[in-house]
């Protein structure tokens, strides 16, 4: 079936961006600029996990104010939000309001993974609104994070993929299942080899090719995505003819070693398909590009996704 | 190497107890007792999402208060709290020091999976503690969760493990890692057969255990243990033959439909070597048993332990 879906709307904001970029917005605390963390001690009273957020989030809005007009999508990864506990959850859903009111897709980064009722759970939070009693038995409905889509880890099968995609279609939002990950022991699960001379990873990118069959939308691609690491092109090559209508979300770019040539058989012949993620690469630049101070982070930022926008051309 | 660990503390609350019981607590927020959200509603000016919070926050006190003298083990499910954004996440929080309080251990069921500093940051929040500048250059040291153990999903190898049992070794904590899950399409992934005869299962069988190896406690135990499910009994025996010093966290008694005779396997000739779950069918026992309206939901939890210790036995 043909519709508008959250693929149509990632092809769209590429397209308008003139690049596939996706930032990772991993704010690892002691990798913020210090002067920062004392700028925004100074404002406020805060307990220590409040304070962490409250940094996290200036330093997240400074980064998007810097690359909203360049990158069509940003990728906040929510075990740095999450690791200060509540007080990180009200940040990572503030990261994701302002991202979005700068007129930019978001993926939450949480490879949440369950079934039934659990994986719908789940599903609501992060894809879709929640139900609530107030005491005087009517429903209070409302959104809790509202990304425009969500990490699942595959590894309960189609139980465990369903309940996201279902919640997500609803909402023209989207899924990406894990199929082949960047880090170097992906292979002890993904790389094991079935009867049929067949890679599990093969396998999954066969599943997520006929799940996401139902969700195709009007550009050709499905809601249903896959991870499909940059540190492993000949996979990746593979995996692009068993899903051609799966956008890849492709990790592993700068920091983690994956250079162009690297990503490129992530990408259909029409120049699509692949959203290619970059975090520390971009988000802490100003260690690494000469002529940024600490103060210049955000500028550093800017200057990292335009020479990454050259590297991809 | 010998030491004492997680499994250690599970052995010894297994043997004062006299049972493996672990008690999910899901709160479901449409099946707890409408008197209590409308008692709790009367109490504050909340938001709805605060208003949730506390509604499981009493419930599960409740719950706590009724079986802790009973059971071992409580295992919240993180999706059921997340689904109320930060204020669902203080609610987890409150529910594990809650049950903490009450000398309960406690096993958050998240199934995170991540690699490096990403899977570090999760394992600090739920098993270890987090550091966070205050603005003055020096570093403030807090727990957040507190769990005593953590739920994963291996779907990324060994570099998404062992971020998790490191940091559990260091506070005498413990991981369980997904094996053969007990959900209906569970064998997607998990069932998928090997050139050399040996199903997925099996061969994440064989690497829990070897993962698990430098981590034995006094009692003969890992602190990695696996999730098996009670509704595949067959694969349970072999499994309980792969991985003899694992403990196995067994879920999908009672409402998913498995019983005593399906869990047996699952324990070794010592009688020890799993602990059973069921979440509905204890805290949503008033549903169910006769005698019970929603007012006794605690005493109807309290009675459903009893029923499930004697099946046991």
């Amino acid at each position: 079936m043909v519709m508008k879906n959250f693929a149509d709307k990632l092809v769209a904001a590429i397209r308008a961006k003139g690049t596939p970029i996706c930032v990772g917005l991993d704010p690892r605390i002691e990798e913020i600029p210090q002067f920062l963390v004392r700028a925004v001690a100074s404002e406020g009273d805060y307990s220590a996990t409040m304070l962490a957020a409250q940094v996290i989030i200036a330093f997240n809005k400074a980064i998007i104010d810097a690359v909203h007009d360049l990158v069509p999508v940003v990728k906040p990864q929510i075990a740095f939000y999450e690791v200060f506990g509540e007080d990180g959850i009200y940040a990572y859903r503030e990261t994701l309001r302002y991202a979005r009111s700068k007129g930019l897709l978001t993926i939450a980064d949480a490879k949440r993974n369950d079934i039934g009722s659990t994986a719908e759970a789940y599903a609501q939070a992060f894809l879709g609104e929640v139900s609530m009693f107030d005491g005087e038995e009517f429903e209070v409905v409302t959104p809790i994070f509202e990304a425009d889509s969500l990490t699942v880890t595959p590894y309960l099968g189609w139980d465990g993929v369903k309940p996201f995609l279902e919640e997500a279609e609803k909402y023209e939002r989207g899924v990406f299942a894990l199929v082949k990950t960047s880090n170097r022991s992906s292979g002890d699960l993904q790389d094991l080899v079935m009867a049929d001379g067949r890679a599990v990873y093969e396998i999954m990118g066969h599943y997520v090719d006929s799940w996401g069959a139902d969700y195709i939308g009007e550009s050709g691609y499905s809601a249903l995505g896959a991870v499909v690491g940059a540190t492993y092109p000949e996979e990746a090559k593979k995996l692009r003819a068993i899903m051609p209508q799966a956008f890849f979300l492709v990790p592993g770019y700068g920091a983690q070693g994956a250079t162009a040539a690297d990503v490129a058989p992530c990408f259909n012949s029409d120049g699509l398909g692949a959203l290619i993620n970059n975090s520390r690469g971009i988000i802490y630049a100003y260690k690494k590009l000469e002529g940024f101070g600490e103060a210049a982070f955000a500028q550093a930022a800017r200057a990292a996704v335009l020479e990454m926008r050259e590297e991809l051309k």
